[in-house]
């Protein structure tokens, strides 16, 4: 197979296979809603999808979409929320070097993003979930996904919930996530509207013309080069590239060895075809890191690194946890707790039981305990000490955990392994504007040629909140089908 | 002026103003070592510079240039080194993700490299310096400068000091550092061998015929827009992007805000122009970090972060110190130091005397002192416990700080505020081959176009030793002379 990522000359193309307004590569969330706002918008809407049918990673997905400033759920919620209050989350949270623009546009057009959501069949339940976890075990439709209640967020912003949750129970089709519940009624959407699909259809490369401009893609289907025509605009919407293993190498180094949390199918291949273009960059080093402790032991007990020192708020948003256990402090963690924590969390509702590592080290004294994890001497005891002289208050002058979970820490006494536990996916890509433009390197759109979602670098740049790849994804997407179906 | 960065067609290129076999942008390390090789190999050099003379970031430079693997400097005072203990060295504390077919080269050709400055005119003095320190106070040509002989890379591969630094004393011009001596001899090793050069030279954009081929540059001039021809390649060498705000947002945020180490020239320019042909990047958010703290002093207290606990073995490079604290630690440290040890560190030769800053704080106890410090109550007290628990031993189980250097902290103690005392500048850059090609994010080179020195990514991808700039410059700089020469 050909694996040349040059652009193609249109004078180079003697036959187009298929044709369209607008051409879409990748039906996961980014494409779904390009799609169909492009259709709406008038455009004949092709798809280009490289498995057997719409879904991408979304599909696979918890289905949290970040949305805020006051959306009806919030409200109904008993939560308040405004445009100013989670940009200001998103700036502190989500940088250093976040798009202010971007988050900008993001936060004002949140509310209008909910409806246009709701709109299309996504159902979100009128529930609050308030408990620490990764996702939501049942069907309800609110929940914390960023860290938004916790040290240092809680004081930077008025804290609210914006992680929103399509409605998971679906009695036609049997037990299916979240990520599937706002897929399938985008999905059923767009073909509502006559957008087209082709399946197995691995993009190559652009293809241009004499202005340089993106005219239409290559690609193989069923192992044959086909040639389509985008007669107003491309949109790129292809994934991430946790799965190419050298642009991982160079690009985000520190997941090299960590299971990748994407799909196989998120090999770069758009990021690459776009820079063969001239297309910019930016934040390829970002990276979403996902950790395997429960939150509902982790906020029972305190997170130590290699040296027996805390270093992360233990009741934050776990993938805070991961960014800060991976990128930080070498991917080294040890969860001390003593067993009534210990088993209060496993009795707790949890949305990540297989997480609930049974412990390591059990012993009936710090000092037993320190010994027996190898850990220099004195120096968990000192750890434990400190915690526990101001827990006894409920203060965490160090970390800033909330009250409710700062209580000292007893006996008998456990230590769960938590070395090793990270995976990720990549958060960088294309530079684009807030119209969803590939920007080349001289700051100008790339004419024809627009793109969404995790290929390009969107709302976060170093940190991360549970629901930002679909809420940019889906939010930019729309512009990119707009964009694209104007043929700017 | 203008500021178009895509690549020019030499179709409409109507008068060449200057043409050479070889056209090399930038005169400093990379861009005289490949003057000098490709001039041997038989070509004809033309080098534009934007300044006024030659020199670049590396004539203002301390001159390190990061050599080993057994040189003659490194035999003559007693230090064992092989190729493979250097690699074992360099793989370690230069990534995650740094380049090893790059490093095996190096390491294999460094001794030869030695050979090459000295037969340029590079004088380095048999001598060796041994203190805590960024570079060498007098004259001497050998040191430590990437934490060698520290934890934990000092049980990862035999300790040898790869720091040579060229003798600086110049009875001719008078005081000058250690990176005048090594440029000025080899900019009159380029010219004795013919190389010519323009001046306010600012290069915009590349040229390439219809193949693709790059086959010269577009410079403005005294302001008038110029046409370079060159007929076998064109070298890039113009440094950095430190001082290109835009991609220090996109690319390296986490420099955003600090002082860039480098000279404003480093614009990232070259870095564009080839971006916009499709040129592959890597590595764009490493970055070396210099930190405002004495070495003399450090190694005699302890650093603790913004919650007084210690991150960092305190006698290690400090540019590792650096890294760590801005990086990883936010950007906060404190120098917990008794004046007996502040004193006996000030008595002690430092190559940065300007870094020794009066304390902050002085208490007579640690509690008084963290009091004082804002820290919360009993974090400093526990950190200073463990450490001198372990260091009436001599040991520091916790960071393996050396013996020589691990005492207990006494009273009267201080504390020296560190926080925001960081600058840096940007490693990363175009992919290149091992032969200084430019590749294409199809991983192929592109024809005529070569690169060195810091628009490339080099040996670095996240971890730094002084001297691998100008190391891996002068190295790669000298391949792509070489490759350009032969036209490939």
């Amino acid at each position: 197979m050909s694996t040349d990522l040059h652009p193609l000359s249109a004078d180079n193309v003697t036959t187009w296979d298929h044709e369209a307004d607008v051409v879409v590569a990748g039906y996961g969330i980014a494409g779904v809603s390009a799609s169909i706002e492009a259709a709406r918008a008038g455009a004949d809407v092709l798809v280009l999808e490289r498995t057997g049918g719409w879904g991408g990673a979304a599909s696979l997905s918890g289905g949290i979409v970040y949305l805020g400033g006051g959306t009806p759920l919030q409200k109904a919620l008993g939560f308040e929320d405004t445009p100013e209050n989670m940009k200001a989350f998103m700036l502190a949270a989500l940088g250093p070097g976040a798009d202010e623009a971007k988050i900008t546009e993001y936060c004002k057009g949140s509310v209008e993003h909910y409806e246009w959501l709701v709109d299309n069949g996504v159902v979100f339940k009128e529930s609050f979930w308030g408990e620490p976890g990764w996702e939501i075990p049942g069907d309800d439709g609110l929940m914390y996904s960023g860290g938004e209640n916790s040290a240092p967020f809680n004081e930077i912003a008025t804290p609210a919930p914006r992680g929103h949750v399509p409605q998971m129970a679906d009695k036609r089709t049997g037990e299916k996530g979240g990520g599937y519940m706002l897929m399938r009624p985008l999905s059923q959407a767009a073909e509502s509207l006559g957008v087209r699909a082709e399946y197995d259809m691995r993009v190559q490369r652009l293809i241009v013309d004499v202005d340089g401009r993106v005219v239409g893609l290559a690609a193989k289907q069923y192992g044959e080069d086909v040639h389509i025509r985008a007669r107003r605009g491309v949109v790129l919407a292809t994934g991430s590239f946790a799965y190419n293993k050298e642009m991982v190498a160079s690009y985000a180094p520190q997941l090299m060895g960590r299971p990748g949390a994407a799909i196989e199918e998120h090999d770069g291949r758009a990021i690459r075809m776009a820079q063969a273009l001239g297309a910019d960059l930016a934040h390829m080093d970002a990276t979403e890191v996902a950790f395997f402790g429960d939150p509902q032991l982790m906020a029972r007990g305190i997170l130590v690194d290699g040296r027996g020192q805390r270093y992360v708020p233990e009741d934050t948003y776990p993938g805070r946890i991961g960014q800060l256990t991976l990128l930080k402090n070498d991917n080294r963690a040890y969860l001390i707790i003593d067993e009534k924590s210990y088993e209060e969390g496993c009795a707790a509702t949890s949305s990540t039981p297989f997480f609930r590592f049974r412990p390591k080290w059990v012993a009936e004294t710090v000092a037993e305990l320190e010994s027996d994890m190898e850990l220099p001497a004195g120096t968990l005891q000192a750890t434990v000490e400190v915690y526990n002289r101001h827990a006894e208050n409920g203060n965490d002058p160090v970390l800033g955990k909330k009250s409710e979970w700062t209580k000292p820490i007893g006996s008998p006494i456990a230590a769960l392994d938590l070395r090793n536990c990270t995976a990720g996916f990549t958060l960088g890509g294309l530079r684009t504007s807030v119209d969803s433009e590939v920007l080349h390197v001289s700051g100008d759109p790339i004419p024809g040629l627009f793109a969404a979602g995790r290929c390009t670098s969107g709302v976060c740049a170093w940190g991360y909140a549970s629901g930002t790849s679909l809420g940019d994804g889906s939010f930019f997407g729309r512009r990119a089908g707009l964009s694209a179906a104007k043929g700017s």
